[in-house]
């Protein structure tokens, strides 16, 4: 009996082994670049760079350009509909602002960033590291997006070698 | 040495029938309803529209309530920030029009509509059935995005057993 019992624990290692990857492939293997404003900037100047990047979030920096915000096609829907002069209107006013903002760390899995977006229905997380010891100061280096994790689907169905981020 | 090449085959064995099944999840277990506008609506009614249903994109009925066009957040803001009065703008002037839309049907399966989603680089697929003859002629049955994705990986990751759509 020893090949078969041996053949099917081979299956569930297999799958388990699996599983255990793909809830390990990380966010630095797979994250885009952080498309950024200043705090400063107006919210037509947001707008202008939002069409020009292609992006669907930006994310806003303040002082010594550490995260200060998130801005989302939608808030700037909603500032565009509005009243107010694009041009005088700073980014800042119509922002998501610190703490209040859903991040995730280069080391995070795919896995559970994905498991965030889902979670807190944002479209888009900065991927961040943070800058000494205040756990508030944060350095944005990617942006981690429902996009990231439709290429990762894709390439997980392609068995591509490097979508664990080994290569 | 049989049991032992019994036993790495039964990981490929296993690791294929993952990937397998991986790519034969099927559309119609995942999407999500759509959320429609009618061609006459005004471009500020669609955005009223996009805000209360919290979607990314609406899709657009004419004659029949058949599909005749997408629109987007982008598109939508395009508009917002041009000199036209959102009032009397129809959303057909914006939209995107049939047949330059991309679709999936509910028998295509999830990786397809995945790998759809970032070629033609879209947010969102109209989930279709055809009226009739006329293949122009589609019944819009679902919404199908990176969100959906997004939830059948995170799924896939807790191993949940509905996730290939069998119950």
């Amino acid at each position: 009996a020893r090949p078969r019992v041996g053949y099917f624990y081979a299956g569930d290692e297999n799958r388990s082994l699996w599983l255990r990857r793909l809830r390990a492939i990380p966010v630095r293997a797979h994250h885009a670049p952080p498309v950024v404003v200043g705090e400063a900037d107006s919210v037509r100047e947001a707008i202008v760079r939002l069409f020009l990047e292609d992006v669907g979030t930006l994310y806003v920096l303040g002082r010594e350009r550490l995260l200060a915000g998130v801005v989302s096609r939608k808030d700037l829907l909603r500032a565009a509909i509005g009243r107010q002069n694009l041009d005088e209107v700073p980014v800042g006013v119509i922002m998501t602002r610190m703490p209040n903002i859903v991040t995730v760390s280069p080391d995070d899995s795919v896995y559970d960033a994905a498991v965030k977006l889902l979670e807190y229905q944002v479209d888009s997380l900065p991927v961040v590291v943070p800058r000494g010891e205040n756990r508030h100061a944060l350095e944005v280096v990617g942006r981690f997006t429902k996009t990231t994790v439709t290429r990762v689907f894709v390439a997980l169905g392609r068995d591509e070698p490097w979508v664990g981020g080994e290569s």
